[in-house]
């Protein structure tokens, strides 16, 4: 396989775009990626969408997407791996890339969710719909299960669990793409509306629209578009129980053990060689269990770290130094692609305030449902 | 990029599966293929699928199947292209294989699509929803609009026209996975109800449920499974105008015409090397055009040469010796797939009454839209 670089990134503000289109959204972000990369003409695209036919009726947004940015007649292929789409969207574009197929490729992810008016339902399409969805269940309540278990079993307190999204929010101060780039504190956490308990509103992810993309190149090419190309080091993807009851245990999250150590084995790195992560925190729980199957810290023991302080900076490591989804936003299909974002300005040394210092390795991680599916990627610059 | 081979198929039959599931009929098609192939353990999956979220509030499908065949774990993806997704999943496995990420990776597609209500507002989304599926066009209209010029500008009568569905119907005959596996003639055709002038009901291909998969695998290890590997000799992916409008001549299918130059290029092919080719005929203008688009026949000259007997036993090149969409069934994201599957069967002469002699290399190519996208593949047997 050849290897493969990052050249050149783009994105929407984050939030309720309701002057943008899908098409627009995507045009928007694959534009600017093509300007900062350099790059007129492209060899493919891909696009990360969770569910564009249920959110706006339109499928065959590759298509659309690739006839909208004036690249008619490339090849184009959409990807779709629920929340989980936008990091597929970068691994599928890394496979063209690294065969040898093409040469310019642009991975994009897009997700238009306000226009639909039951936003709840469409996400539950990535639940298990024969056992989960079509009997009530939404993802709030299988992350509810999921925290309250891992509370019982572990001696979290609800306190605790409220560290999560209040770092993140400090973290996305300053983030001009955030859709919610402000500071909350516990106050604001324990009084929020309870949405499934014990998870509060100030505990989940909300509805965004937005679009993200950047653009591919063989390594040994990426020096004729910019001086500070980011090598893909390490990928991993990898699927679990597509239903919560098939979990062995609820408190755990095989696919991203599994995606994590793939993309470990790939990069020839470790736990301790990551400066910074972009986590999938769609619930404030999600951040703590995934935290530990990546290797961080310890099983049971992610949730006071993180309130001690041990996930920010100065810390062990950086956990969503962007705001992540719950700052930052989701939505759904450009998540992965954003989280792909925000290593690499990390690793350019372009995120100003946010910026971790001494960075060795970056990493990113995007999951779909309640673990049904993840996608792990390591980042270096070169 | 290593040589990939295919080494395993299986499929459902297809038609009006109502005690199946979308699960279901994947799993079923999924397990035959890997029985066929000799495989137990995946190393990667693929579906197409256009729209499970619409047709049956399912996303997230690439992670249910994955878990649903016992193969829990494994990196999937679903890949869509409205109805060229079953081709793209193909081509998407290609890549993974051939890549050197993975070495047996299933590609399959799927679609339920009786269980729906409004199948065709459904199958619309993969129009241009902004200036075409929003104001009322389906796809029978858009193809009736193709016929119409194609009709008018090249001389072709509604009697010929006919002649494609009664071929394609004629070839079905024997075929146990086909829909409609019986004979038609002028009359029924002439007779059977109008749906979009000029097309009529025997013109459109029908409404199905099924699942098709083929198993991949680098060519060098291909004899390990199999006495008989297929080589995939040549891919062509490519994208056109969403939008009908924004065809320059609306008797001509752009994406269709480099699909298939890409594909000979990478097989070092030429149309007069082609023995049989599964082609996409949605509508019965739509095998016309393709034909003349790969290279078989001259611009406005395949409507007369298909009345005459050139694209089946005998002829030029045998065209849908399957039975097409319109007798073997068309549950979009299956279709490509299924297409590949005819393809293998042939070329291993397997096809039973169907088997096309003396075959040289053999060809599919798979649609999305009204020529938003394409996908041609190039095999031969090795």
């Amino acid at each position: 396989m050849r290897d493969v670089a990052i050249i050149g990134v783009g994105m929407t503000r984050f939030g309720e775009l309701w002057n943008q289109s899908i098409r627009d959204m995507f045009a928007e972000a694959a534009l600017k990626a093509m300007e900062n990369a350099g790059v007129e003409k492209l060899d493919a695209l891909y696009v990360g969408a969770m569910s564009s036919g249920l959110y706006v009726y339109q499928e065959h947004i590759a298509s659309v997407m690739a006839d909208y940015i004036g690249q008619r007649g490339i090849p184009a292929t959409r990807v779709e791996s629920a929340c989980a789409s936008g990091g597929l969207s970068v691994k599928s574009a890394y496979l063209e890339v690294a065969s040898g197929m093409s040469d310019i490729v642009l991975a994009g992810g897009v997700e238009k969710m306000w226009d639909a008016d039951d936003g709840s339902f469409i996400l539950a399409t990535a639940s298990d719909q024969e056992f989960e969805a079509f009997h009530g269940v939404t993802f709030p309540g299988l992350y509810a299960m999921m925290a309250n278990a891992y509370m019982h079993q572990y001696g979290l307190t609800r306190e605790e669990l409220a560290q999560v999204p209040i770092k993140n929010h400090r973290h996305s101060v300053g983030n001009k793409n955030a859709q919610y780039a402000f500071e909350i504190d516990l106050k604001t956490v324990m009084n929020s509306a309870m949405v499934a308990d014990p998870l509060r509103l100030m505990d989940c992810s909300p509805i965004t629209d937005g679009a993200a993309a950047v653009i591919l190149c063989p390594l040994d090419r990426a020096k004729e578009f910019t001086k500070n190309p980011i090598k893909i080091k390490g990928i991993g993807a990898a699927t679990g129980p597509i239903a919560l009851h098939d979990h062995k245990d609820v408190t755990r999250l095989d696919a991203v053990r599994l995606a994590a150590e793939r993309a470990y084995k790939m990069a020839g790195a470790k736990p301790e060689d990551i400066s910074f992560c972009e986590v999938h925190d769609c619930f404030s729980i999600a951040e703590i269990i995934v935290a530990e199957e990546l290797g961080f810290f310890d099983y049971g023991k992610a949730g006071k770290a993180i309130a001690e302080g041990q996930a920010t900076y100065g810390g062990k490591v950086v956990l969503n130094s962007s705001g992540g989804l719950k700052a930052k936003g989701h939505p759904v299909g450009a998540t992965g692609v954003a989280q792909v974002i925000e290593a690499v300005e990390q690793l350019r040394g372009e995120a100003g305030k946010r910026q971790v210092p001494n960075i060795k390795l970056g990493m990113t991680q995007n999951m779909g449902g309640s673990g049904g599916s993840c996608v792990v990627h390591i980042l270096e610059a070169v």
